[in-house]
């Protein structure tokens, strides 16, 4: 099988080390560039040390990587910038994968109203194809430009996508109350993201509706449920590295056994999603370093919601681990590659 | 003023621990005993390093324990085990503040059925009052035999008894995600509290009403709201030493605003309880060694749920302080002391 | 007995909240004012919450601070800025702490040196007092700008204080391999005190004298031992909040009871200072959140080096407890107040 | 290239599924068998929910796991216990890779005054081969019984054993100053081990020639120098799961920039030895998850010692990374393969 060039704008994030590292156990992929505006002319393992003889190239600013000859880029730019620079890639006939949010968002009102800018790339987004494997496949299997999920939206979406599907109609309220940790805040210098102010801690944020990744989990809801969402969805900070828990409520007739037997079904042949016995729940230590999605079905008896618990690490099956999969499907290698 | 001679039962555990630190800064206590059955013989300091010149005494065991003179005893015994002890001393006019579950469940059918065993001392429990000293503060002050609540229950009985109180009706269901530093599990050796197991790792464990805490939250949420509440309860575990975050989920026709506004009315007299302005919430690093419980409310807008964020340092508010601050309350002390 | 007021510069900094706490404690001071440049304007509570009814004061700039009527001020600024308002302060007889390194170092050369600027105050240098308590009470309880010690610095020369005093001569390399919390590099935001950056990490950093703390580490020594010392310090970041670890090796002609017997001594009466029994060595657990400092010897037989390890809490006695210790000496009161 | 059959002895310790993931990733490896005392007759991925889709083999009694037909055991089981299970294993024409401590030390005498007890099997000693593959290659290549070196001992041997060769001579004392992640205690319940003692805290443990890598670090010091080697050797227990950093202090004539040139010269084309430039030190961070060791040099002007900082991942260079790269040697394939 032949290789594939591939590079990777704003590669300097947890998400695009992650990248990196996944793109270096690949058989059937070469790294062209890493690129990056802050770090352009330093080695990536000058940056990294981590990285050392696993990644030694220089990284390009943005405007040489874009003249770069591949066929794959991942963009782990941050939303309003991605877009304007994933276009001209899109043109070049080079398939892109976004990390960020400019392309998870099929109405350009609600990206409005929740990313508080206009959509720098709106002429893209009939095209682009939300990257969700599981439920998604053949469409990424054909696409040039690909929406990577968002990280909390990925461990809420996955046991409700089949639940929506076959017993919408029955559910009342969903509350997701999810857990992360503190990688899923990036590597920016802010106060909560220092060691001593997320150490020995755990705080709720963004409590409300208020958080971002509620936008493309009611779209992606609503179209499972063919009825409108809005979930109540709580993040929270956890002190880890890596990996987020989601402790998800629903009221109305449900039935916690046929929930279970549900998710079965749909995921049985999944290579990623591992639904837990009854009495087996998911922790993030299970699936930390993995590209795994583990979850469970508790509850649904006495009028007691039914409990939905999932986990999976933040920057593999919530991000970079995700986008290599969806890499895998493009390119029609084997989509477990570098990931099992 | 005078001072009363104290004694701790079980005194090697995290809580009994946190006892003689708060004892040893109380001016009106002088510590008599501390006793172990496994570490009898031993001196305090020597099992716990850390409380070299804070106190070096020899660890009593149970039965030397039970003849000192003193005029107040904590027990920080197991459930099953504690009641047994209490009774003699009761008998003998000390007044005794359990820390274990057994004097909490006023209802002995209940207390068998989430125990799974007879109550060793069915006939001291109809004198015993529930220790919530925001709540029972009068009966605290007259009682021989207090019930210390438990770390989980506090943490969500303290926020929802006023609202309960006031607009119980309108409640429907009632859930609680609770996240707990590792400290809850105690000092016994089990694989789940290895550092290794839970450092790097978020859990949910006992979901689906299986939580023994659940009996006494809803016996007091029942009286509170005067109605059968049955409460949907979520434990976690957090990779963290100490503390609670409680984040708690009111269905029903609630008013965000008018639940603030119930908090603030009925704590705004009270020295550790803190109600957050609106979009400031709770976290456990601003509650960890202390006293006090925050909270805070959000939502109950647009058929959204009510959200209640509380926070308390598990083994302070939730277990040893709170034991404190009854005995401060039991012999007239002021109720801050060696607490603020 | 009457109170003093006193006031803390630079308030928002780690060890200007724990002063808060500690100060709030105490029965005889009352807290005059706490000032910060970047935070003025707002409560103390606003920028720390978990402040809430300990301390709701609006923060002052620093020319406001500098005008209020006060018998003590704590400076929690940077060097080379706190030296030039502590003079004021001074001048008006105001009696002044400083946690910075500015009134450390006698020798301005080795100050400039070390910190790579002109001392910003020569003129009080002669009156400071160097304040390690255990070691300059008397100069201390009559000064009116005092040094206070760096956090490493104090885990290393408490131990060695004394052994260089009575056998200096013998001792040949010092070499003292530190490992130190994060808080200890302050609230700034730097990317190497990232959580992410530092959680599951353990590096070294400033290997081969470059970490000033040495300038104060060797002049305090060399005065001790009666000859020159240059230590050989390796400061290490570990991933907790707080506390200090130094294992220190001491090579030449020592003998380990000797030097155990020498600590023993020294400090039999020091309320602070606990050694601790052979084969019983010190841990950061057991010192975190106290003002003790713990220390062990063992070795010094078949030609193996004496290795002391000594541990504190950085914040307290390795900054502001040691800074209230210093204060109660300078007013008279009880040594321990407010830190026991 | 044609596939092992490989098993796995004493598989559920941290040993163990770290050796289950590597052989998952490797292509020319099958695992034939996993064992347990404790487990047998349960799944691996029942006793680790992580190891679900990855190893759901039943685990079998040691007994039956001696009986199964393979080409490669790897023994993850207790000193003292496991070289008794190693020789029916090597008689059978089997190669043994053991991660015990029983076949590292050549000499019976100090291995018992080190383990307090008799050796399991002094027959098989003679042939056993130190798996140090930097240095022992081409031993390894032929032996039929490795003995896989301690973790703190990698990280100690690999930067001194080049140095010692060349430049032993000069060199007076030497000190290893090492810092671990806590699952180099292993899984069992020890109260050291749990997460609230451990969290938080950092601590020396085994001072002063205590630790029993000691034996096998002079042993090949001792070889490497041409001289008899006593190290001073002090371990440290940090907060976090994995990773082990060693400060390294060299007394005596020696030169850093020498000391570096010859670690440089010594590991040019080893895939697994990172020399650091000047300046640029080690982290745990940077070679977590990976069997890398890490190196840096500093110091030795001016009197003062050199310093080396080495660092490794515990459970892989220091253990099953280790292992799984001496059983590539042992068979011929890419000594990379699966490892990076």
């Amino acid at each position: 099988m032949t290789s594939i060039q591939v590079g990777i704008l704003g590669a300097t994030g947890y998400t695009g080390v992650e990248l990196v590292k996944l793109l270096h156990k690949h058989p059937h992929t070469s790294l062209s560039f890493v690129s990056s505006q802050t770090y352009a002319g330093s080695k990536m393992s000058e940056v990294f040390p981590e990285l050392k003889s696993i990644c030694d190239r220089v990284l390009l600013s943005p405007e040489d990587a874009l003249k770069q000859d591949v066929q794959c880029v991942f963009s782990c730019l941050p939303h309003a910038t991605s877009a304007g620079l994933c276009k001209p890639l899109v043109d070049k006939g080079i398939r892109v994968i976004d990390l960020s949010a400019d392309f998870r968002i099929r109405d350009l009102a609600v990206y409005t109203q929740w990313y508080k800018t206009e959509h720098p790339c709106p002429e893209l987004l009939p095209q682009a194809v939300f990257g969700l494997p599981e439920h998604y496949r053949s469409a990424i299997a054909k696409t040039n430009i690909l929406a990577n999920p968002g990280c909390y939206s990925s461990s809420i979406m996955l046991p409700l996508i089949p639940l929506l599907k076959e017993i919408g109609a029955n559910i009342g309220t969903i509350i997701a109350d999810s857990k992360s940790g503190v990688s899923g805040a990036g590597r920016g210098l802010k106060l909560g993201s220092l060691f001593v102010e997320a150490h020995e801690n755990f705080s709720a944020y963004s409590i409300g509706r208020k958080h971002r990744h509620i936008a493309e989990i009611d779209q992606e809801l609503s179209v499972a449920a063919g009825k409108k969402i809005a979930i109540t969805f709580s993040p929270h900070l956890a002190p880890m590295n890596r990996g987020i828990l989601s402790t998800i409520y629903l009221t109305g007739s449900t039935d916690g056994a046929m929930c279970l037997e549900i998710l079965r079904k749909a995921y049985k042949n999944e290579p990623f999603i591992r639904v837990r016995e009854p009495g087996n729940l998911p922790s993030v230590r299970d699936v930390a370093y993995t590209n795994f999605c583990d979850m469970s079905v508790t509850g649904g008896t006495e009028g007691q919601p039914v409990i939905i618990v999932s986990a999976l690490d933040n920057l593999l099956k919530g991000a970079s681990g995700q986008a290599l999969q969806n890499m895998n499907i493009m390119f029609g290698f084997e989509e477990t590659t570098a990931l099992l």
